[in-house]
């Protein structure tokens, strides 16, 4: 997989995408990013790259041609353009899942006000937020996602990484709790089950656990089971 | 405001932390970050701050007592300790709103499968996931619920970027669409009303796309009004 980033923020997108496991199946050829500086495309001598809203308002608004003359170069019949938002759908891990099957993913990452809405209507093919939250730019919203998507390439997690038995995995349902070494923390055990060798009970211990929690903590992803 | 990060990855903070209107926040003295690298406090030769799951399975569970060792230094009868964890309530932007009231925040950041469960309920006030997806680490989802709280604080943002008409804001909607100049480009033009100067006709268009682009992006967020 091939991600393109374009952003104002290239260090935000280049320093978590360089690190650890995102690092390790970059080195290992399991996917390749490329960070593009907006402000390359940047209009006049300031190297401007945004104006004030028509209709007024508070805010910076970024304009088209930086964005098209940027874009418009990366794109191939097989990429696919991603716009980070706080107006567009909810990035679940569905998604992660769905986009970890593309060859090739452009990331555009807004920032002030947002981008122009022409940008969005004639280049763009998918508008994504990563939650109801708002945040300064959207270079950091592409580096999470892009985090999502390729640790569910082939080869890029470990054994002990293993994306299998997880939260949002095959069952729905949030993760059991875990606990390791020491059997014996300040005064606090580790619960007798997990230390009694007998995986049908375990495993069963587990799953209760896993529906407590997702009953306590989001009772919404229960619903219609 | 001060935030304490712990995590193995003090970079994946540090950077966007350190750019852009993160790092204007911080040369202001409008808030200080403090990254803590829980491998200082592993153990042993190789500082190891895992071990495997008790009950078996897949992936590594980080030890209660690195943690611990970092942690409980920086705990204030002030300070609220939050979890960064798919298996926490999601966050949004009214948590931002609450948190970013708070005078010290401590971000413990989770790694492989999870932190040791008697850390999460001797240590942690509050378990928070960043969106009902999975990340390789936690550091990166600390990075943007910082971005989403600071951004709220007195002085953060400039007029250019007020934090006021914007999704998940007092009206509960989606935001606008919004155009600046040209206005024409690639033979696209604004709409008339946002050149027309008749900020009447303007504000109820706006709020009108809003709610259409809510009605057909987050219906949910409409339900119950």
């Amino acid at each position: 997989m091939l991600a393109d980033i374009i952003t104002l923020f290239p260090e935000v997108v280049n320093v978590p995408l360089g690190s650890s496991i995102m690092g390790r199946a970059r080195d290992k050829g399991l996917f390749q990013f490329r960070v593009h500086d907006l402000r390359e495309q940047g209009m006049g001598k300031y190297r401007q790259v945004d104006d004030e809203p028509y209709g007024g308002g508070p805010g910076m608004v970024l304009r088209p041609e930086p964005i098209f003359a940027t874009l418009e170069p990366l794109r191939t019949p097989q990429s696919r353009v991603l716009l980070m938002t706080p107006q567009g759908k909810p990035f679940k891990q569905e998604d992660a899942v769905r986009l970890s099957k593309e060859e090739h993913l452009i990331f555009l990452c807004g920032h002030y006000e947002g981008v122009d809405q022409r940008i969005v209507e004639s280049c763009v093919d998918e508008e994504l937020s990563l939650g109801d939250y708002v945040l300064t730019n959207g270079a950091i919203a592409a580096a999470v996602m892009i985090d999502a998507i390729v640790r569910l390439l082939p080869g890029v997690l470990g054994d002990d990484e293993s994306a299998v038995q997880e939260s949002f995995g095959e069952s729905g349902l949030l993760d059991h709790p875990h606990y390791t070494r020491p059997a014996e923390w300040r005064g606090i055990k580790v619960p007798d089950i997990l230390l009694s060798g007998d995986h049908g009970k375990i495993a069963k211990w587990r799953k209760e656990q896993a529906l407590e929690r997702t009953k306590a903590n989001r009772p919404d992803l229960l619903e219609g089971k």
